[in-house]
């Protein structure tokens, strides 16, 4: 019998003693003793070396005692087996050949898809061995809707313009690409779960560039599929959308346990419209933790206090740490937390 | 006297026989007798050769027959005078000295600014001279918000973490900078409105990334100063935000006539929260000005449609026309509004 932690109590609404923390990419660029091993390890290869990806999603757990270890891997991670090589530059990640018509489209998940990524499962081995039973292992991926659009764009993008002409011109084959993208994602995660990872996130990014209207079409379905494949592995399931205060009529339909909050709505209100159904997660803003540590604690607190005695809270930021940011901060942050009272 | 266009009418909100049309950078890269003047002078030239910018300015008028003519500039425009010089590159304008010390923040707004950036005025009086008069000369500048986090990147953001770094270490310069913006900004704007703009449009574009808290401490006030100033030239005020869908309770207060709405919203529901106080300009997804001229039609009649019969709607695109974007969608775009019976 592995003993409850914190974390998976919250994600389930269950009462706790306090509101658990860990933050979006805490294993990651921020740390001195990952920025260390980059000097030996581009990100593509730490990423596909169990030993090493496995040791930066510790590091975080070592130095700040964070209430669950989202391992160390990229939301792009799936789309290289299924033919299209992701280089993970300074200014982002950029796909040389993007989709740009119909037959660029993938036919079918490859069958060898779970050895080209085996190394993903096998972090996640490697990590649940050396955690405590507390801590858990949080697997993730993006989105089809975010996987798309960086398939389309051929990397990131301010008005998603290549992404929303493909839709609007080759509607079919969007439509395909995403169903394809979904199957990916589900098996992804699934066989995340199957290694060991005892709660899964669904970053759908970019979600927030569409309308109601368009996210009910391209984005909202296509989770929903991911999300109920899952539902089977009984682990709860974590769907987060950047930019998302005008989508939360379609959010409130999610087939998930919980929804990942950004910056932009204060948690409070988020309870009021959310909070029924699910457990939340957030909201810091993650530029806080560029500050001063008085302003992080005060920021901390305003948003458990914002959130006050309802249950299902998880915190962490609206958004993956900075990589400017000072270690010091982030230790403001996660003994925020751990202070704070409800009394201040 | 001035005969009386369709645009200012419903910037007042008196009721009007069809929807006024205009679009956000109407005057630029997508027209390709834009495009072949670019091949003989650069963006910054042709923003400060009045003769060329006029030019530009009634381009779209000419083709289209749009209901005002917003002049061809650049919200960055006033930083010049301030000793930063802005280069506009393909990939978006950046700064080359950006302000990252208090140090840096300019003490006063020069006692030629007007002269440095003279052309721009005289481009306004040179459109005027050749506009109908139902076709006002719309005038525009970046907010203080908007333009101060340009000043502190050093171009563009995703983050907009040295923004917010600077202000959180830095907060008196920050104020300091935000204040001189909005004195250098309010000047501006006077300025083509003596010059001859009838209605004047401030960009708060990325003031969407702060939370309704901070929108309140750093972009509101500071807009609201510039609006306050322009009060007295008694023509319509037009504030717009991009990605504003959680701050439309601080928007309400805004010192304006009207308010941009981009895509996200729908209008109906923007009428709904704000259309009691307001005029509202917007909201075709500029990205569907990439689709098929008959999506084109459909969609554009949705946005109408969800205004109905109420007073005070300005057609427009939720953002600025996309560089790639066919001259038949925007002919279809214009068509659509003067075709739109309320019946279909």
């Amino acid at each position: 019998m592995v003993s409850e932690s914190l974390f998976l109590r919250a994600c389930r609404r269950e009462a706790v003693e306090r509101a658990p923390v860990w933050m979006m990419r805490q294993a990651g660029r921020y740390l001195p003793e990952y920025r260390e091993m980059r000097q030996r390890a581009d990100f593509l290869t730490m990423c596909r070396t169990p030993e090493l990806a496995a040791e930066v999603t510790l590091q975080p757990i070592r130095r700040f005692g964070m209430d669950a270890a989202v391992i160390f891997s990229d939301i792009l991670i799936p789309l290289e087996p299924l033919g299209f090589a992701v280089v993970f530059g300074e200014k982002g990640p950029t796909i040389a050949q993007p989709v740009r018509k119909p037959a660029d489209v993938p036919t079918s998940v490859p069958e060898n898809f779970d050895e080209r990524v085996s190394y993903v499962y096998q972090t996640i081995e490697m990590v649940g061995d050396e955690l405590p039973a507390e801590v858990p292992v949080i697997g993730f991926v993006g989105a089809p809707f975010t996987l798309a659009s960086y398939l389309i764009e051929g990397g990131g993008s301010k008005s998603f313009a290549e992404t929303k002409r493909f839709f609007y011109h080759q509607p079919e084959a969007a439509h395909r690409l995403l169903g394809l993208l979904a199957d990916t994602v589900a098996r992804h995660l699934r066989n995340q779960v199957r290694a060991g990872a005892r709660a899964v996130q669904v970053f759908d990014s970019w979600a927030g560039v569409l309308s109601e209207a368009e996210y009910r079409v391209w984005a909202l379905p296509y989770a929903q599929r991911v999300l109920a494949e899952l539902a089977q592995e009984r682990v709860p399931r974590i769907l987060f959308t950047l930019n998302a205060a005008h989508l939360y009529g379609a959010l409130a339909e999610a087939d998930a346990e919980v929804l990942g909050i950004d910056w932009r709505t204060p948690m409070g209100q988020a309870f009021d419209l959310l909070g029924d159904r699910f457990a939340l997660q957030g909201n810091l803003d993650p530029t806080v933790l560029l500050g001063q540590p008085e302003q992080v604690v005060t920021e901390t607190h305003k948003v458990l206090a914002g959130v006050g005695s309802r249950v299902g809270h998880i915190m962490n930021l609206g958004h993956g740490v900075l990589p400017s940011t000072p270690i010091a901060n982030v230790e403001a942050f996660v003994q925020a937390v751990r202070d704070f009272t409800g009394e201040d």
